[in-house]
């Protein structure tokens, strides 16, 4: 029999079981809080991403950071991998215990530790949600607005240091966390950044750490910056006559600097998803998204200016959602689009990309691509937050066909050696996961990623934390 | 003989000379681009901190990034410090050669490699200053908004994560490099990031070198995010009874989110050293720089709403600087405080201090550290980028009266502690250097410090780059 292969080729490190010492010691610790049951296991062996992989071989469902601490401990003293959970809405195959080990669930650590309005900060813990996170603040007037598709932890979107509609404005999570509490390779509780809005004091760890994909140590508290709501918000749907002529918009109204909030493209395959999915009417064509934050007067003001740039691009008219209700639908169904899309095929699963570009590629670089997918006959979806020059294909695959795998995942290779082409990125936001580990040598080139190694290697030395995610050992 | 010691009262390590056979090697592949003569290595010596130390051994002139990639391998080969250079302005002794060493000037290296007026972005040499980067990229249309006070060079806002007047809306150098070329401490050169706007492809190298204060290698190019030119922009300064009122008409609008650009604090005294330094003639009571950059309805927008909450807080009316010129006066004057208080008493130094802390414990900072000042009856001076809660005193000392620099030393370490206590930082905008070395370990504590310590030791085994700054090896 051969050994077994990861999703990218490489061959699998056969899981050492859990050794039956370290199973007892994690009973003795934590009882109840502790299952190897088969149901409770498997369903933290898999995320939203189209690989398998056996899963982990217990769970440990956390409630406090010495729970984190003390599991990290136990599953160091065995050399026993550690895969930190939120709610499994990772795209790339982050959370599968490809060598086994121990998986840290950190859902029941949901609570706003605390709320600062007059400093616009909040720290939370790691298993909160962004949407838990939102409605427990919303009677301070303030709002935290990294939104990926998924009601993902704020964790978990520190791991992959997530973004979504929001972020043209507002930035991705690398901008808006201030400092971590994290659980390190060796059991120890340690804090990175302050409360400060700015710090020049030494090394930037909060920066390390977001985006680190759980492989240097486990986020278990999170320290955000906040926004006052908008005093006014104004969302608008714009149809276009093609792909081409939405994405031009959006690179205008970038170079122009006007500083539209969200500005989303949804392809015809993606709106007629939503449509059915939300029970919407929109018209079946490429449609940008938008939404407008500010005063009154500032709102009107780059409403205007965007109505005047969507029509020199043949934009029809713009439908505007007027009441928060509306607007709540749309980007709801906007939110949807991913599952939409999966519910347009059932049973498939979805291989999906996450490039990012410089903005005055994006229109090639989305042409290039319908292009090829169009030719190749897979079913596919495209949405985008084009503001940032990031867009996601979907390619809808039957997991039962081998074939149509290959075709997703060439057709994937060919869009990253495209955007590495043009100057931009694998993964806008997804993270690298088992997916993309080596589409991150080919952007990063080796040295970089040697440099990435030599720090998993000084402070996970016996690479406990979440291996075989993002480069090899 | 007691052995000298470092400015923080650790032990210097006695500096090994550079041994010839490394003096012979840098002649024959640099000529007359390298240098041992006296002058030269004095003026590669010291810095805008107040502290003395021996000038490094020699200087390299870098043209190119094989240059540093050689005199780094050189240095290597010997284990010898390397200690890059700009302009020379940091204010915490990050250029001094505590252990000898190679000090490699970079001020050649100052060409723009590439401009990408559609993307918003620029790539530089690392020796460019933002004054001659901003001038060259003026026919775009675009501009690069972070000002620390000196004309600095961009590799060395990269090295301390400068930040400067304009932060409060367009951040600071954390969120506007998008890329750097590196050479690392074996002399190879790397690229880090991409010219995307957001990437969550691995770790955030980009951002781990930025702040590592030339200790981890040598920035030699950067890839940086530009703005458009505002289309219109509008200047005012604001007198106050009191600093207190000053700074709670800050907090006021940063809690409104009021997307001020600039807003700055001059209290008294530094009113009074620019009036004489740049000829003005501006009341000498505490006073509010501010700058409002939008459209022409967003500016008026903004400006009004702060007027109001000036006038809430005893503003006095405010004063239009209506002209680009009266503007670009108003500017200058603020960013030569430094240099003005400095003449305010001939032959001094100034022991700068640089804590930031949340919005909302800026006022009762500001009150305790004012009283403490003028208690102690030392010469000083406050300016404060308070948008952002960071501030800094000048304390104006005879460096020849070892009393007064204790006195300002025991002034700053209340004021450190004071932040600290209030979740703020020890620096904001200056880095660790020499100075703060033993406030980072305060503030960020022994395991975060231990960690920063890890990835040193991983990056750089030898200790070769700019050693002795931020930690202890």
């Amino acid at each position: 029999m051969n050994a077994p292969h990861s999703p990218v080729g490489a061959p699998l490190i056969a899981p050492r079981p859990m050794p039956e010492a370290m199973l007892d010691a994690l009973r003795t610790r934590f009882g109840a809080q502790c299952s190897n049951a088969r149901a409770v296991r498997e369903q933290h062996g898999r995320d939203e991403s189209p690989f398998d992989a056996p899963p982990p071989d217990a769970v440990v469902f956390c409630e406090s950071n010495e729970d984190v601490m003390d599991a990290v401990k136990i599953a160091a003293s065995h050399r026993v991998p550690v895969i930190p959970f939120g709610v499994g809405s990772s795209l790339e195959g982050h959370l599968l215990a490809v060598q086994g080990g121990l998986s840290l669930d950190l859902g029941r650590m949901n609570r706003i530790l605390r709320l600062n309005p007059e400093d616009l900060t909040v720290t939370v813990q790691a298993g909160i949600t962004r949407t838990q996170l939102n409605n427990e603040i919303r009677h301070s007037g303030l709002f935290f607005p990294i939104d990926p598709g998924a009601d993902a932890t704020l964790g978990g979107m520190c791991a992959t240091r997530a973004s979504g509609t929001n972020a043209v404005r507002y930035g991705t999570m690398r901008e808006n966390v201030l400092g971590l509490g994290v659980v390190n390779a060796q059991g120890e509780w340690l804090r990175t950044g302050t409360r400060a809005r700015k710090s020049s004091a030494g090394y930037d760890l909060t920066r390390l750490f977001v985006g680190s994909e759980g492989t240097l140590g486990v986020m278990t508290e999170i320290t955000l910056k906040l926004y006052p709501l908008p005093e006014a918000v104004s969302a608008a749907v714009c149809q276009f006559p093609s792909v081409d002529a939405a994405v031009q918009t959006t690179i205008a109204l970038i170079q122009m600097g006007v500083p539209i909030a969200r500005c989303e493209l949804l392809d015809a395959n993606a709106v007629r998803a939503v449509n059915r999915h939300d029970k919407l009417t929109l018209a079946e064509v490429p449609m940008l998204l938008m939404e407008f934050h500010g005063s009154p007067a500032g709102v009107a003001e780059q409403a205007r200016t965007v109505q005047e740039l969507a029509a020199d691009h043949g934009g029809l008219d713009f439908e505007w959602a007027s009441t928060p209700e509306e607007r709540t639908r749309l980007w709801t169904a906007r939110h949807h689009a991913y599952f939409a899309a999966l519910q347009t095929r059932p049973g498939c699963r979805a291989v999906t990309t996450d490039t990012c570009v410089p903005i005055s590629r994006l229109a090639e670089c989305i042409t290039a691509t319908v292009e090829e997918a169009d030719a190749a006959g897979l079913p596919y979806f495209i949405v985008g937050h084009v503001g940032d020059g990031n867009f996601h294909v979907g390619y809808l695959i039957d997991p039962q066909l081998p074939a149509e795998r290959a075709l997703a995942e060439d057709l994937n290779q060919k869009l990253v050696a495209r955007a590495l082409a043009m100057e931009g990125t694998c993964s806008g936001e997804h993270g690298v996961g088992l997916h993309k580990m080596g589409f991150l040598v080919d952007e990063a080139g080796p040295a970089a990623v040697g440099l990435m190694r030599q720090i998993k290697h000084a402070l996970d030395p016996d690479n406990i934390m979440n291996p075989g995610k993002i480069f090899s050992w």
